[in-house]
């Protein structure tokens, strides 16, 4: 079996941006504005239709089975109206996750987005992660580290801020996908230069905090390959050695080293040519990768030098030199074991 | 000849540092502080032991010859204080790289600092760069793409408030390393995130501006081996190759592709293991990579599974799948084309 971690709603029937666009006329009256919840009107015809041609096709003829499927990343967009905002959008996605989960339940499973919110606390999107895991059957929850949008104004991960939230993944062994959305600021762009950054920098957050000393059970999937971490994988061994003898001296902070990091971070398989994956599999350990393509995602086009699709990780990941039990791990277990309720999920489907 | 692109004189004789801390003091009293450039009384005694147990230790050590070699990095914090702040401070550092050059000519050749400073324009910098080049025999500048220190409220490298400094330098014909400093948005890691998120930031600036189209003989080298470009080369390649067809359909902007990049973007060997140096070296063209350690630098251990150092990059090089003309081109041709000044400069040089 062949599970894909890494893939967003990103071809959501036309209701789904109308609604957003409401909002946001609504915000450019009154930035403050309540609003109510309303609805979005989809119906499972236009779901099929925005999936059949799209991510449904693309597994068939990939021969990948089953994608952890969570909303649009760039349309998660917290940076968006105030926290009021955030919760009503937030929850129309994730249930939309829902119904393309129930209508085809061997393709897809089901990971949530939390409805963050600059300068607002936990409280919501706590609740919207226990809404989505305890009642609707989701497996894992999407993570902002930057709610504001490329500005970067809020606190670091290990702010004791986010326990609540770490907390609750922890009770309810979930774990986040760290990823970002879409940018305000200029200085980037969003697929091409903010997702691989803000990757690079969750990956250092945790490593100059200790934050997996206080939740040694939670885990993380850093996407887009981990950013540049694997790529420049001595600079960060060399760093964290670096200051454990900078901590024996008491002349700096001791960060947790790359092997510690291992027992919680994951890193996906979404980089898009032979050479980045052939370094991801032989840096990081097998059982730290998960397979992942984000199909239909930053790069739908063909290489013209393969003939192939550029995001077509699959391919990569079965070129790549590893054994019969790392591709094994890659491809379906480490998934099962980073998202432990994804057995029970796959129990209850029909699978062929 | 084994030239090293990017070293920082990381080592300076304290009286640098106190100067900077004078300024600091100044500045607690009142942020618009004027000031006076003053003096930083440094020997050459003390310029030669700040070196002699390192730069040149390991130069000697590692076979490398000449280090092309600028004021340090984090230290240029051109958030620190305003334009008058960076104005002074940067000169003494360029100053004091100049004197290095003097000392040991067969080991340093010079690169300066800018002067740039958050919201002011590039009339300072276009100074600095002029007395340093024409006066001093500098043979390229760093350019910081985020003077605000992490917090990225500048313009993008392509807004036209940065063309003055590029007209310098296609005029002087000296090229920019890209070069953030020292950060002070704690979501940031210095060397960790900070460094490699830029420098995959600005290449995602110029690819996406067309800015090189405007300025066709400027070069850049993005340090830290290309931040996390050359591990995802595929998503960068195909991402412009998607926006030539969205162009073509009239539904978005039209990118400069990889190939049009390389003929004004080099990427330096600060990669500190040899997976990564064989992913650069197998993706980016040999013409298009600079050898560079940046020693002493981010990373000053030794690793314990190799027993050399980490930032000891020439290993790395001399044992990739290179041919003799590929690596005669990464030691020394490259830098010789990008610096052009750096053949006059070795002339003067009574070199063995």
């Amino acid at each position: 079996m062949i599970i894909d971690c890494h893939g967003h709603y990103t071809t959501a029937p036309e209701p789904l941006g109308e609604y957003r666009e409401t909002q946001k006329a609504a915000l450019a009256n009154d930035p403050a504005t309540v609003g109510s919840k309303g609805s979005v009107e989809i119906s499972d015809e236009q779901i099929r239709h925005s999936l059949e041609g799209a991510q449904l096709r693309l597994q068939r003829e990939r021969g990948t089975d089953l994608t952890i499927f969570s909303p649009r990343a760039s349309w998660m967009a917290h940076h968006v109206g105030n926290e009021h905002t955030s919760k009503f959008w937030t929850q129309h996605t994730n249930e939309l996750i829902r119904r393309v989960c129930d209508l085809y339940p061997q393709n897809f499973a089901p990971v949530c987005a939390l409805p963050q919110s600059p300068g607002v606390d936990m409280t919501t999107s706590v609740a919207e992660l226990r809404r989505c895991v305890e009642e609707m059957g989701f497996i894992g929850c999407n993570l902002n580290p930057d709610p504001s949008g490329g500005w970067w104004t809020g606190k670091p991960l290990d702010d004791e801020s986010w326990y609540p939230l770490y907390e609750t993944m922890v009770d309810l062994d979930v774990p986040a996908m760290v990823h970002v959305s879409s940018v305000c600021n200029e200085n980037f762009h969003a697929t091409g230069s903010h997702y691989l950054g803000a990757d690079t920098t969750a990956f250092m957050q945790a490593m100059t905090s200790g934050l997996f000393e206080r939740f040694p059970t939670m885990r993380w999937i850093i996407p887009h390959g981990g950013g540049a971490v694997p790529y420049h994988w001595g600079r960060f061994k060399g760093m964290a050695e670096d200051s454990q003898l900078k901590a024996d001296a008491g002349t700096g902070p001791r960060f947790s080293t790359v092997e510690q990091l291992l027992n919680n971070i994951y890193f996906d398989t979404c980089v898009y040519h032979q050479p980045g994956i052939d370094l991801l599999t032989s840096v990081i350990p097998a059982k730290n990768i998960l397979f992942a393509s984000e199909m239909v995602g930053a790069v739908r086009g063909i290489d013209p030098e393969s003939g192939e699709y550029y995001d077509d990780t699959k391919r990569y990941v079965e070129a790549a030199l590893l054994t019969v039990d790392e591709r094994q791990l890659i491809f379906e277990d480490n998934a099962r074991r980073v998202f432990p309720r994804l057995n029970d999920y796959l129990d209850e489907v029909s699978y062929e």
